[in-house]
């Protein structure tokens, strides 16, 4: 058994309305049912025309395509600098949307495909229909990762095989079973094909040859099925972002009491993590009862306390009312700092109708 | 051109102190110069006795294995669940810290070669001296990635090429300069061995064949340039903990002033963002004045104000001691918001030394 991985030469610069099953066959006429076809995206978005008009420089050329990248987005993970980490409207988390401007001319750049894997289908059916030939697509691009320098390439779309191998189930020699081990095959495959077009000028096309057993037997499900949902990965925001909404978070932190007693540790910490800047004097106490409610009574010494508090607040004294908004800024601080370990808390006033509240009253 | 991925059957089982380049170029005598060779971490990690004991199963495997888990760590990027994303010594990110239990008895656990460069730099000369082939090895293991499903492989460690091929400053046909393009060439390698290698059962070892234009001239630098600094990417943390760290820095806000004026359109959203969860009748009034410094004054109706500040911040009436307090909270929400967009602020308390302080004092 071996693989190979042949280049496709000769394919030329690629325009609208070109028709690349025509192009491919007749550049690659060797070829064979069960190769797979790994096509460089841009070649697909020029023959759809995906292509966007910009001027070649200066700042109306940034605005132009800013607004551009804002229109293939449907939001943005994660920035620094010029640097945009999109999701787009694919689902793909790529940077710039994966919007291009090499290999065009200095007044266009290039979109993705609207539908890489219809775009895999239709070449794979045109393949079929003018040549007879039963192969598998997949549609790459280059990406960037997290955590790694240099980019690889991977699918955006693809027809003629299923994008994962999935492993989960088989029992290893040692008996034990594979239970995580479900493989991008795709994306290997476009990395591979990636090695021999970046050698190569203008090589737009590779072709990976031995990998399937069988010529495919239908387009299969596309690689829709490699997009995780943002609910399901533990990044989907930038770590600047995810920081900058925990402050949001916590300046409209919501003023309610949780659902049970919290981990009295969790508390501890809390008070911890904010005992060296809360005025000197200010008192947090803890209280221990497994049966209380999250809470925090704010109390001036002397005032009745009440028995479902979490943590009971003094503030340092004499206290008047610069001390007060003082005070009220350092629970307040507690709070947050609650709401880091998870534990949700209440501002409680000291409780109406006695005489300690009725009496401080102004 | 061509490139051919060959597997490298009859390796068998690898045991601690075998030694790899005789087993491998026992079982591949038809090794040639500038041939790559992608050899799967694992069998590297036992040769060199990277194993450990653990109990079979139960709480006391899971404690063990949290025990080495640690032990391979230097920080934990993020979690859920079971699931640890972290970055081993080698400055890797990535899931339990390489560890593995396929592939090995059920009392052990297998740990990432401990320096992986080191390792294929070893292999590469052992083949070169027993049998004189000039070889690049590549050391691969098993990743995911965030935002895509499924696992590809990469390279930990190499010798005998770069792992990056360069091609910033390339031009291409239409004039464009590549500013960006820089592909880490031995990832994708590395995925190109896995497509043979995952296809058989217990293949530890893939060549590719035709990638080297000649036999390699050194051993390079290895893989760790792949390895970017947590301080250079924009996910050194996962969303949940980035945002509980937003939390704690809102919980430990520095209290000083900024060193410019703050963009007003900043500080209006700021406002606006808590203005549903202060108080009602709280008045948060920005004073537009170019030359202030970030600051916040915190007053009652009647006291005077400073020029300084950056937004006026008014409780609603009538004030007493528990309005006191909660429009102290209201007034750290703001700050807090303030921060969300990174607009420094400091708490400062009605001037001194004024009449109005003075008869307010408790």
């Amino acid at each position: 058994m071996r693989l190979e991985i042949l280049p496709v030469p000769g394919i030329g610069h690629v325009t609208e309305g070109d028709d690349l099953a025509a192009l491919i066959g007749t550049a690659a006429p060797w070829l064979r049912d069960g190769d797979v076809l790994v096509v460089t995206s841009k070649i697909i978005s020029k023959a759809e025309g995906r292509l966007v008009d910009v001027p070649a420089d200066g700042p109306e050329r940034d605005a132009a395509r800013d607004e551009v990248l804002a229109a293939e987005s449907v939001r943005v993970v994660a920035s620094r600098g010029n640097t945009r980490i999109v999701q787009t409207r694919h689902g793909f988390v790529m940077a710039s949307a994966g919007i291009d401007a090499s290999n065009v001319d200095k007044t266009r750049l290039v979109l993705l495909p609207t539908d890489p894997d219809a775009s895999a289908r239709t070449l794979r059916a045109g393949l079929h229909q003018r040549y007879g030939v039963n192969v598998a697509v997949i549609v790459s691009d280059t990406m960037g990762r997290p955590w790694r320098n240099g980019l690889t390439d991977v699918a955006l779309g693809v027809a003629g095989m299923d994008a994962i191998r999935d492993h989960r189930g088989e029992v290893d020699p040692y008996g034990n079973e594979l239970v995580l081990t479900q493989m991008a095959v795709v994306d290997e495959l476009a990395a591979a094909g990636e090695l021999i077009k970046g050698k190569c000028d203008q090589m737009p096309v590779a072709v990976i040859r031995g990998y399937l057993g069988a010529p495919p037997a239908g387009d299969g499900e596309g690689a829709t099925v490699l997009v995780r949902d943002a609910s399901m990965d533990l990044f989907s925001l930038g770590t600047a972002e995810a920081k900058a909404a925990g402050f949001t978070a916590a300046a409209t932190l919501p003023d309610r009491p949780g659902d049970a007693a919290p981990d009295p540790a969790l508390v501890d910490r809390a008070i911890a993590t904010v005992a060296d800047v809360v005025a000197p004097g200010t008192l947090f106490t803890p209280v221990r009862d497994d049966d209380v409610r999250t809470g925090l009574v704010a109390t001036i010494p002397g005032w009745p306390t009440r028995a479902s508090a979490l943590v009971l607040c003094s503030p340092p004294t004499p206290v008047g009312p610069v001390q007060l908004v003082r005070f009220g800024a350092d629970v307040q601080r507690l709070r947050t700092a609650l709401a880091a370990h998870g534990v949700p808390s209440q501002l409680l006033p000291p409780p109406a109708h006695t005489a300690a509240a009725a009496a401080l009253a102004l």
